[in-house]
């Protein structure tokens, strides 16, 4: 009798165009507003304060961009990414709505393309996911591409169908999930800092300045509350033997860690628009401790805009490595205290 | 003067028949759900998403049935077992009622057995607890029974009233704490599996694949969230010079754990109606990896009921041992791995 | 050009006079309650049940007192104490509302002192601080020194203005924070206890029994929840090198700690109305079993109250020493295993 258990989906079982609705919808409950909270300890005063949010004309105060993130990513885990050897890339991943709690989120994933590896053990999977709302609503879409093992080793296919990926996100998308806002009522002191559009030039770096190190019972709770069901996070008895010798830290964790930093220097940054790549370039582990930088690549006036404008930003965490030099990869090598390269666009009152 | 904090109940304060209603009253939080589920990451789409509850005709989202187990049980402590040696067994458990957020729960407790044991040292006190809701409504009953110290050993008095216990839980009562539901509406994508009840077998047995390990922060948290005040669970300072040299994890939260992983494989087992039975047959500490197996017992068909059968179920959770061979106990002994059996009755769309 | 980061503020840019309105403002969700309960696992009924608050008069639950206190604290370290060597003292803290569910806080700070210390290297900082909910109405509001890194050593400037402390929070302003209530709906089985005003007597000692050991998870969130960002607490790299070699637990933590463990004693002490003094005397690592016991050290009827009285406790919390012989310091020094002194009332019923 074969176990009801499932197995996930290796390499072979993916096809272009296949879709999934993923288990398990996830009503946003004001408690993971907390627990998200006590686990990074974001200070953005947009998603703290249902004040300062209805000020501005939300209807209520949105949860942080990175958490609606991770639940859909969470979900998609199950069946996209459970025999994963790696997550090897995030693109053109746009958020599209805010999220409120109350709001109920479901997943969904299209196979968009497949790349066997050369040594017949594996491939790569491409697929866009998205996040859809109790009211049918897109509040989240993101290409994302990992390497899959195969079931059967060495059964080569030939297939390969790669898709053509954006560098960046289109202008055009960028506020699309920010309904305009009452920037006249915006309150400086409330958010934290003076520092708007104007303020920020190409070029220019910012040391976060902060570290937090980070515990197993943290970054489990963080996955647990995604949904996020891959093992490395969980089973130290499995990792014992496994790549590293340990439970590995979900990268998103990383992720949420490095945006909670960047308020020290982007505290008015109070949306991410989008993120057009994310790479984990090393691996963390519990007991290490998170730092980050950040540098603004580029800058743009959003059409018909007169409230908010995007800044590009990429963002480096590191391990255990302050990040007052700005530590980034050298003669095409990462530093090896580098952990995450995240290059996104923020949006920031003019 | 006497110390106005209480040193707990020792096996002589115990009579037959004597009742305790306990302290202290919780109303179930938003939030609750969410350090619950940032502790198991159970993802059982009936209480994680309001949509699919109220689409099966419930008024909102419910409780997990073992956070409601958590919260009662975990107010008898201080009253009960605060001078235990060992938890020996429950039985007779009913989820007789549905719990929501905003319900306040209160616990009761009659003791209906006491036994000296010959040692003059302890007894073992019978009890029969019940969570109530601000209705009046009785929730959750169960007895349990539970090897308490003597204040004065060597004082033997003879005490022997064993109560007759149920080896398993009555049909009639399976479905009380489950309204008929739209099974017609049951989204079989967003609950993750497309197995109901006659899918299972009895005699099936199946392995839940993943491990989870467990942290110090995470069992204390989940205790303290239940007002479980057992001192093994919290106290490294004197648990060092203690039976195992270390804190002890709340058994119920080894439940918790096994039910969350029995998703993978029994995802559609909505609703824990009954437990006949459950056994912490060994200790677990912080840093072992939890793993769980199910074998199905019996299968029934519930009177008046077209929406949902049950199926019995012994859910046994080991440490450190993986469980695709369904460790069990051998010649009498328990797997030294093996750390819980629980056999219970859920509730599966027919 | 210069980070915007912001390096907090340092001995010599503070003025006597000079105010702030720190960031971040914070709505209390449903979700805080839960994780400070599964951080502490306080049991005080009013703040666990809505039901036990309605029946005395109260809109809804209040959050704890210390909860309410961190969130206020917790805002002001990034503009008063980034740069701080020591926490000396707190004093004059007062709670003036009860704070519910959905309310936003805001903190802010006023410069009521300064003091140059003849090192040339630090000098003491005063300040009154202030939390103020989304009515404006001030709902905490206390004094605290702190001593402060100046940014250039040996550049004295003479600087010293005192201010006045008083040395007990007058009578006057005990019940402002508590509403009259219903005592005769008080619930004596679920509040835990049968203990009023009048069974407390001065010069009583209460050994609370209980120990919890701390987590480094555990002291982190609750820091994080309440944006508390002292880099003592979450950076343990640089802390590897600090004065400890490790990071050091918030000592609102362990406040709060103790408040929880006093429930065995004092379960009826329902409202902290006022903290007379706070001290840190020695600082708690991860790994520390904290116990607590506390001395009554006065009594007082409040004028025109005929509900609840007020007691004055001194709580001693200890680093894995148990309080049974309650410890306190002698000849000049602290027991080395005494880690707070707090000298604060409690409201009870009468």
């Amino acid at each position: 009798m074969k176990s009801k258990a499932g197995e996930g989906n290796f390499f072979e079982d993916f096809r272009v165009g296949q879709r999934f609705r993923h288990a398990t919808p996830k009503t946003l409950q004001a408690g993971d507003i907390s627990v998200y909270g006590a686990l990074y300890g974001s200070r953005f005063a947009l998603n703290q304060s249902e004040e300062f949010a209805r000020s501005l004309g939300y209807a209520a105060a949105p949860a942080e961009d990175l958490l609606v993130f991770h639940m859909v990513f969470g979900k998609t885990v199950a069946d996209i990414s459970l025999n994963a050897i790696a997550n090897l890339g995030l693109a053109e991943c746009h958020f599209l709505q805010p999220v409120f709690v109350g709001d109920t989120l479901t997943a969904e994933t299209e196979v968009i393309g497949l790349k066997e590896q050369s040594s017949g053990k594996s491939g790569i999977v491409y697929v866009r996911s998205k996040g859809v709302n109790q009211r049918g609503e897109t509040v989240l879409d993101y290409i994302r591409w990992v390497m899959v093992r195969m079931r059967k080793q060495d059964s080569p296919q030939g297939t390969a169908s790669i898709p053509r990926l954006e560098e960046e996100v289109s202008g055009e998308r960028l506020a699309e999930g920010s309904p305009a806002i009452n920037v006249q009522a915006w309150d400086w002191a409330a958010s934290g800092s003076m520092q708007r559009h104007e303020d920020y030039e190409i070029g220019e770096r910012i040391d976060h300045v902060d570290g937090t190190t980070v515990e197993e019972a943290e970054h489990m709770m963080a996955a647990r509350l995604y949904h996020n069901t891959a093992r490395v996070h969980f089973n130290e008895l499995n990792e014992r033997s496994g790549r590293y010798g340990r439970r590995i830290v979900y990268g998103g964790h990383v992720m949420s860690i490095a945006r909670a930093l960047s308020f020290n220097g982007m505290a008015n940054a109070f949306h991410i628009a989008a993120i057009n790549s994310g790479r984990h370039v090393a691996p963390v582990f519990a007991g290490a401790t998170i730092f980050a930088w950040s540098l603004i690549t580029d800058k743009r006036r959003l059409r018909g805009r007169e409230d908010v404008g995007a800044l590009r930003v990429i963002t480096r965490a590191t391990r255990d490595l302050p990040t007052q030099d700005f530590p980034t990869k050298a003669a095409g090598e990462h530093d090896p205290g580098v952990v995450l390269e995240m290059d996104y666009w923020v949006l920031i009152p003019i």
